[in-house]
C-alpha cells in the first residue's frame, strides 16, 4: 500500500516545532513511506495547492539542523475552519485524495486541534480512509497534556532573562520598579516559570500575577507598596493575559488609544508602569519579552526538544495504527498516549490555583517539582552561579 | 610604602564590567596591595563612607565567578560632580586620603570618564598623590578607545536575537512589519551590530536605522515600502537614539503622552510603528530590547570578557607606574595604552557616517571587518546554522 503524508504548522512559533516535525519525517522514511510533504503555511496553503517535498531531510545532517532551527519552518496561519463550513472540508478531503494522501498530521495548539477535529470528524462522515493526527506544541502550555513541547524552552527563557534583568534593575539605590511582562493570554503558566529564578536566588521576583487568580489595582498597589517597604527594589512578572476586573478594564482600554484613536497594545505592563507612577514616588520600567520568549533557540531545553522530536515520531506510529481524530499526550514526564481530540479541541488548560501562593503572589513548590524535570536532564535547575553583594 | 585602591562602577550595567573589576582586584593583590576596597554605588557611596572589603576575591573561584557575573557587583550611581564645586572635590579627596587610599579607579562610560577628570585636575591643585584611572565600559561604545568593554557582548546578543524575531516574524502569509528598537541613545553602534545577521542570513534585516543619519517620516516610509513590495515581511533595526527632525519630534512627543499628561516613554520603536500602520495595510510589531541587552551574560563574547579583564589589569598597572588622569584604551584588538583623562571626558564617539549605506539603510562592509574578530576568538561569526525553506 502506498503511503503519502501531509504535515502543517500552525499557531505561534516556539524553540521546538520544528524537531516535533523533524519526529514525523524521520519516523515516516523509517517506515517507508512513499512521500512525505509539508504544507507551506498550513491549512490556508493546501488550499491552494502550495506545499513542498520533504525527503531533502532523508540527510541526517540536514534533518539534525532542522531540529535545532526555531519558529516554524513550514511556515503558519492563523485559519479557522467553521463547523458548518462543509464545502470547506470538502475541498479540503478532495485536494488530499487527489494527491493520494493517507496521513494529516497538524503540529500546533488549541485552534490547530480545532482544525483536526472538524476534519476527523468529516472524514467519517464522507468515508475519508484519511488519519487526522494533532501533534501538541506551545509555549503556553494550556493543551490537555502533561507538558506541550516548546513550553519548556519558554521557561529556561524566561527564567534565564529575568534573573539577569533583576540583577540590572537593582545596580541604582534610587527606589524602582521592574514590571516583566510574559506571554499567556489565557493561562499563566509561562509567567510562573519566573518561579525558578527564586528557588535559586531567594526574593528575586517579588510578585507573580497570572491570569488565573483575580486581579485588582488597589491590591497591586498595595503589594508594591509593601515590597518598597522592606526594600529599595521590586521586581514583577506579569502575564500578559493579566485578568483585570471590569472597572479597571475600561480605564484600560482609554489609555490603549493613543492620539489617532487607533488601539496601540502597549500591553498590561504599561498600564501597571502608570498605576505604580502614580501612587509610589520611584522610576519605573516595563518589560516586554514580547517574541523574543517563543523562539530562543538558544537558550532550548535539550529535554523538550527531545520530547517534541518524540512526540512527532509517536504521531505517525499512531497513524500507522489506524488511530484518527487523536492528539498525542504525555502521560507524565516521558510516557505518550493519544487522546479523543474532542478532549482537547479549544479547551485551556488552566494554571492549577492550588499552585498559586495568592496572598504573597509567588508559586508554590509544587510548581517546582513539576516543571525542573521538564527542562533540565539534571533534574536541577541549571542557572548560572553569581556573585551577589550581601 | 603602604598602598590601598579604592575601585567603583559607575552608569549602566554589561554582561562584563564585573570582569574588569576582577581585573583590577586581582592585579592589585599580585602587586601586594595592603587593602583593596569597592566603592558601594560608586562616588554616591562614597561620600557616605560605604565601601567594602574585596579581599575575598583573593580566593581564585570566587574571582572567576565575579568575572562570569553580569551587571555590577558594587552597583552604580549616575552622580555629576560641577566642576565649581570644589568643596565636594576637597570632600572625597579628604576621605580618600583618611583612608590612605593611594589610587582610585572608576569603571563606567563618558560621564564616569568625567568624574575622573575633575577628580584628576582637583587632586593636582591640591597637590595630593591619589592616582585617578579611568577604565572603559559601554555597551554603547561610543567611547574615545578602539572597542568598549561591554559592547561586543552586547552586539552578539542583538545579533543572536535578531536572527531568532527574524525567523519567527515570517512566519504568517500575511504582510508584516517588525521594528526592533535598540540602546545608544547618542550613536548607533549597538544598532549597527543587526548587520551581523545579513552577513549569514543575507536580506534578514531590512533596514537599519543609526542616531548618526538623518531621519525623516516620508523616506522611512518610502523604504519601508519599497521592502513591502519585494516581500511579504518587513524587519528594521532602530536606534533609540533616532533623530527625529524638528517637525517629527514635536509630532513625536504629542504621542507620547498618556491620558494623565504624564510622558510615558514607550520609545522611538512605538511611533515609527504608528506611522507603518497609519500607511501601510498591515500588521506591525514594536519590540523593544530594553535591559536586556545590556546583561546577557548567557550571551557574553568570551574575547569581550577577556579584554574586559585586561583593560582592569592594565590600569593598576599604570597606575603604579605612577599615571594618574588618564583612561585606558585600546589601540587596536588587542594593545592597550592610557590616552589623558580630558581628550575623553564626555566626548561622544559617533558610529562612521562612511561605514552607513544611507540609500539603503545597511551597514558597510568595513563594519563587520572590525567588529567580528572583537567578538569571536575564531575570527568568523559564530551565528547556529539554522535550516530556512527556499
Amino acid at each position: 500500500m502506498i503511503r503519502k503524508c501531509m504535515i502543517g504548522q500552525s499557531g505561534g512559533p516556539t524553540a521546538v516545532i520544528n524537531a516535533s516535525l523533524a519526529g514525523i519525517i524521520q519516523s515516516a522514511f523509517q517506515a517507508g513511506y512513499d512521500q512525505v510533504y509539508g504544507m507551506v503555511h498550513g491549512i490556508a496553503g493546501l488550499l491552494e495547492e502550495q506545499w513542498i517535498d520533504l525527503r531533502l531531510f532523508q540527510d541526517e545532517h540536514q534533518l539534525k539542523s532542522l531540529m535545532e532551527t526555531p519558529s516554524m519552518y513550514l511556515g503558519s496561519c492563523r485559519f479557522k475552519i467553521e463547523p458548518e463550513d462543509q464545502a470547506l472540508q470538502q475541498k479540503i478531503i478532495d485536494i488530499l485524495t487527489k494527491h493520494g494522501i493517507t496521513d494529516f498530521f497538524y503540529i500546533g495548539g488549541n485552534d490547530s486541534m480545532d482544525t483536526i477535529k472538524i476534519l476527523s470528524h468529516y472524514a467519517k462522515k464522507v468515508h475519508s480512509n484519511i488519519h487526522f493526527m494533532g501533534v501538541p506544541k506551545t509555549i503556553d502550555n494550556d493543551l490537555k497534556t502533561y507538558v506541550t513541547p516548546g513550553y519548556p524552552s519558554a521557561c529556561h527563557y524566561v527564567a534565564t532573562t529575568l534573573l539577569e534583568v533583576a540583577l540590572d534593575s537593582v545596580v541604582y539605590p534610587q527606589k524602582a520598579v521592574t514590571i516583566v511582562e510574559i506571554m499567556g493570554r489565557d493561562a499563566g503558566w509561562l509567567t510562573a516559570s519566573a518561579q525558578i529564578v527564586n528557588e535559586v536566588y531567594p526574593h528575586t521576583v517579588d510578585l507573580i500575577y497570572l491570569p488565573e487568580d483575580t486581579f485588582n489595582r488597589s491590591c497591586f498597589i498595595e503589594h508594591v507598596q509593601r515590597v518598597l517597604k522592606q526594600k529599595n527594589h521590586c521586581m514583577i512578572a506579569v502575564s500578559e493575559g493579566l485578568h483585570f476586573d471590569q472597572e479597571i478594564h475600561a480605564f484600560d482600554t482609554g489609555i490603549q488609544k493613543d492620539a489617532f484613536g487607533h488601539s496601540s497594545h502597549h500591553g498590561c505592563s504599561n498600564i501597571l508602569k502608570e498605576w505604580v507612577l502614580q501612587t509610589c514616588q520611584c522610576k519605573v520600567r516595563a518589560i516586554q519579552l514580547s517574541t523574543l520568549q517563543r523562539c530562543a533557540a538558544h537558550l532550548v531545553s535539550l529535554v523538550d526538544r527531545q520530547n517534541a522530536f518524540k512526540v512527532g515520531a509517536y504521531a505517525l506510529h499512531c497513524a500507522l495504527e489506524n488511530q484518527s481524530g487523536v492528539m498525542v499526550s504525555f502521560l507524565d514526564q516521558k510516557q505518550m498516549t493519544t487522546v479523543p481530540i474532542e478532549d482537547v479541541a479549544n479547551d485551556v488548560k488552566k494554571f492549577p490555583m492550588e499552585w498559586i501562593d495568592t496572598e504573597n503572589k509567588q508559586i508554590k513548590k509544587a510548581y517546582i517539582d513539576y516543571i525542573v524535570p521538564l527542562i533540565y536532564e539534571s533534574g536541577k535547575i541549571e542557572l548560572p552561579h553569581y556573585e551577589i553583594r550581601s
